[in-house]
């Protein structure tokens, strides 16, 4: 492995293990010298692929070439076209590529592996306006998720991997004592990878919730399809086109990665899933697909799902801070975060202060204030909400208007300057009687949000375990003040595997998970069975075999 | 911890990643020191059982007594009873004892598992001859894998439990520059056990088998349930006791650790299995009930199922040796043994030895005469066959004569001269065409081997790798002087996730399987979804969960 990876390397395992990242790297957040015209070159690379075809990818003999994005922001289609196989040559190459992958040193994987995330890092803006023209996110979002951030997420699944591939010796010396004589054998492991691993993309998070599972699977030998949403290509086409860049140099084969595209006429998720020499599947989605495939016999599963998210108000040091901290939390990308807050649970008697009571209807009214606050300021509004994705998510905030309690704030658009014919909704909130249990234990996916007044904390707490433990939850944010509440509910929701963001305010939000820090996902609950990146999620990619033989005499 | 036990644990986890347990504990295969009536002692403490209750359990109120096991050795009842209990009596102790016991440290549950298997050690000798009559394995087998085998594997999923538990910070300073000014987040992690955890034992092997299980559960926090096979209780009741006993010194509620003995007319796997509360379960046994525990949804299962395992017969050193040592693998323990061969791969050309070709013919004549006089050794054996658990294999033995193929050796009975009374069954060797797959595609449980006359090694080799990778495969001996060979035979079965035993001769057999060297059954094909004991065997027993907070500024 050339110096300069081995070292970035070194410091990963290291931030892995410290559970913080800024410690191993504290030049990582500085402005990264992209240079001046990194952001109008991304851009105009962006545009050059529009109406065009795809043609980086080292997949040669497509049957056709097809794409069906569409920018939300625009309106209007991409036109970008990519090659389409059957699933039987996808298989077939992949394969053939794994032979050749799982035969390369875990060294050699790492150091290809680390190489594309250099050059992905190049073209950071140009994936930065492919995420915003297929996902709506706003810019810095679509810049920082996509880019940056989605690669320390690789870089931790690299990480993560190497080490546990380096766990155990390649090989020891077994020596027992017999009494008179000692048996000794040599005895050798090997890390055996479980073959094909078919990666199946979201359309909100196209490569920040991929890349994991298609850097996991690569470092511990297995070959990958990537099958992306049909609607979010781009931005993780890019990621594996300079995968396989780095393999043609290094003279492997490039379907050790492949792209799958498919067209929302002809999926081909499921029968890619179905194929039984795919042995690994991870997936970001809904959760009736999830399921479906975490049933699928045969087939190791990993699975981001939805869940309901809750905020716990207790008391508060400064009632608008927090307010303020979670309309920003919900506006974000207009709440098409899967660890955005749903379901807030306010106590009827309202939240405690330094200066006393916050009823229940004050703190409604200035959480709907700081919500459009944000959404009516011309320099933030229309960055923070961003564009959004599907159609169907603007007729699900329509339809909320309808759920049984009052109003509080309805959905509307507003102007986006440079993207008049933006696809838009601002959030929607509706109070709901903590006994109407059934509106709020889904998943309502955008920016919806239910104020559920409930008779104190403890049926707060109750609700938002109870809708955890079986709905499902990624993230929890909880106001307290009171030291043992505090503790109740970080004990309460932890066995509902529930992580719970405390007391937060000003730049920081419950929606935000930070790589090499935050476990994304915990696995112990309906919302998915998998984790960015604990140990079990790169060692299920893998299975120990022992070899053995006695020494020669 | 006591310092006595914080050594051993520092030399478990230093075992554990050197793979090798002897270089850590060179003083543990010495003679230990039981003293000179231990022996005696341990019958004693047995025979004093017989026909009574079994009242060492803290677990207070059961519905009725009852015992059901049966000496193989006597073919009469040990009529010992034990305290019974419904399903939810269970399930509603193990549920408030879970609440106790997540509380406890990880060093403080370490030292009460670490002293429970202190105790155990004074009672090798009872559990032996506990083993002995319910089994029906040999004295020695009955000692080695049910006392200190069995404490091996159970002090090494302690120690990957322990050092798993330990992997992450418990709380880390989360420090990110954003310029003008840092973010500061103090982060906490939780290692949540999933709950009640389930062990259901086996018939043959009824500690060796679950206390990995139950330790394993038991470090990470879960409260245990050991629901023993209704014909082989009393040894692992012991283990469960002795660790009540401790749980109660220490003030702790014994349901930790509950025993759940049923009968065989009124069997509570299954809905102990299948009750919500339960979260984990470990499996020994058959496949069909092994695969449905699997798709139990919401549960986290390890299995241990049936194997078809192979020995490849390519070239040999001196092949008496090796007739010698595969002989004493199928006679051992009368085949009972899930490691144990059953489809010898022998090429219909011989055996290549430095002596010229050995023939397919002249290599049944010596195995067959091998396996005759361990038999007919009257101080070997006895004690080596032992005697047989169930019924059912006898008469799987007897069928396997009409199997479609030359019957080189019947199975016959021999006299034991201590137990003239015992169940025995000595091997049966039938001669099998390649071309007869389904014959052989199958575990035929019990002293049954089949000589699978192929074309070549390849085909061996080919055969070995679709028999493990579709019916699974537990071991599997291979026995070629040519290095090309050895590696292909290496990789083609590492493909198939099972572990290769080269070329064994001498006092070393392909059915052993040492404790924190090597994993036990992989995971990685049909025969089981477990391995003893691989970082993945704990870290699915919790979850990782963690909650943060901004520092106060």
């Amino acid at each position: 492995m050339v110096e300069k990876h081995h070292a970035i390397l070194t410091k990963a395992v290291q931030a892995l293990h410290a559970r913080t990242f800024y410690a191993a790297f504290p030049e990582h957040p500085a402005p990264a010298v992209y240079g001046e015209t990194a952001d109008a070159d991304g851009q105009a690379r962006f545009k050059s692929w529009l109406g065009k075809k795809f043609d980086e990818l080292h997949q040669p003999n497509p049957e056709k070439w097809a794409g069906q994005e569409e920018s939300p922001y625009l309106q209007e289609p991409l036109g970008v076209a990519y090659p389409l196989f059957s699933v039987d040559t996808l298989v077939q190459r992949s394969e053939a590529a794994f032979h050749q992958w799982r035969k390369v040193s875990v060294d050699d994987r790492a150091e290809i592996l680390l190489e594309s995330l250099e050059r992905v890092k190049k073209r950071f803006f140009e994936i930065a306006y492919a995420t915003m023209h297929t996902t709506g996110q706003g810019y810095m979002m679509a810049f920082q998720a996509s880019g940056p951030h989605a690669a320390d997420r690789a870089l931790e699944a690299i990480a993560a991997g190497y080490e546990e591939l380096n766990r155990f010796p390649a090989q020891a010396l077994w020596d027992k004592p017999m009494g008179k004589f000692n048996i000794q054998l040599n005895k050798e492991w090997r890390a055996v990878p479980k073959g094909i691993s078919v990666v199946i993309g979201c359309s909100t998070f196209p490569t920040w919730n991929s890349v994991t599972g298609v850097y996991g699977s690569l470092i511990t030998g297995n070959s990958v399809i990537v099958k992306p949403h049909p609607g979010a290509i781009l931005p993780v086409a890019i990621f594996v086109a300079e995968i396989q860049h780095v393999l043609v140099e290094k003279k492997l084969d490039p379907a050790i990665c492949q792209l799958a595209v498919d067209t929302f006429d002809q999926m081909i998720t499921q029968p890619l899933a179905e194929h039984p020499n795919v042995k690994l599947i991870d997936f970001t989605g809904n959760s009736t697909f999830g399921s479906y495939l975490e049933a699928l016999p045969g087939k190791v599963v990993f699975t981001e799902k939805t869940g309901v998210n809750s905020v716990i108000l207790d008391s508060v040091e400064d009632i608008d801070k927090v307010a303020a901290n979670l309309a920003f939390s919900v506006n974000l990308y207009s709440g098409q975060m899967c660890t955005a807050p749903q379901n807030f649970y306010v106590p009827r008697a309202g939240v405690k202060t330094p200066a006393g009571q916050v009823s229940f209807e004050e703190f409604a009214e200035k959480f709907v204030a700081q919500l459009n606050s944000l959404i009516d300021n011309p320099k933030a509004g229309p960055f923070v909400l961003g564009a959004v994705q599907n159609k169907k998510t603007c007729d699900r905030v329509i339809e909320a208007e309808k759920l049984p309690g009052k109003v509080w704030l309805k959905s509307r658009t507003f102007e986006n300057p440079m993207f008049p014919k933006a696809r838009v909704a601002t959030p929607v909130v509706v109070e709901i009687d903590s006994s109407k249990k059934d509106v709020f234990s889904r998943e309502l996916f955008g920016p919806i949000v239910l104020l559920i007044k409930t008779k104190d904390s403890e049926e707060s707490l109750a609700l938002a375990q109870e809708m955890a433990m079986h709905h499902g939850a990624i993230s929890c944010g909880a106001y307290t003040t009171d030291a043992m509440l505090r503790e109740k509910i970080a004990d309460t929701m932890a066995l509902a595997a529930t992580p719970v963001s405390f007391n937060l305010t000003g730049g920081i939000y419950m929606n935000q998970n930070a790589a090499f820090s935050d476990f994304h996902v915990t696995g112990g609950n309906p919302s998915g069975n998998a984790s960015f990146t604990n140990p079990e999620y790169v060692t299920k990619r893998f299975t120990w075999v022992g070899h053995r033989e006695p020494v020669k005499g």
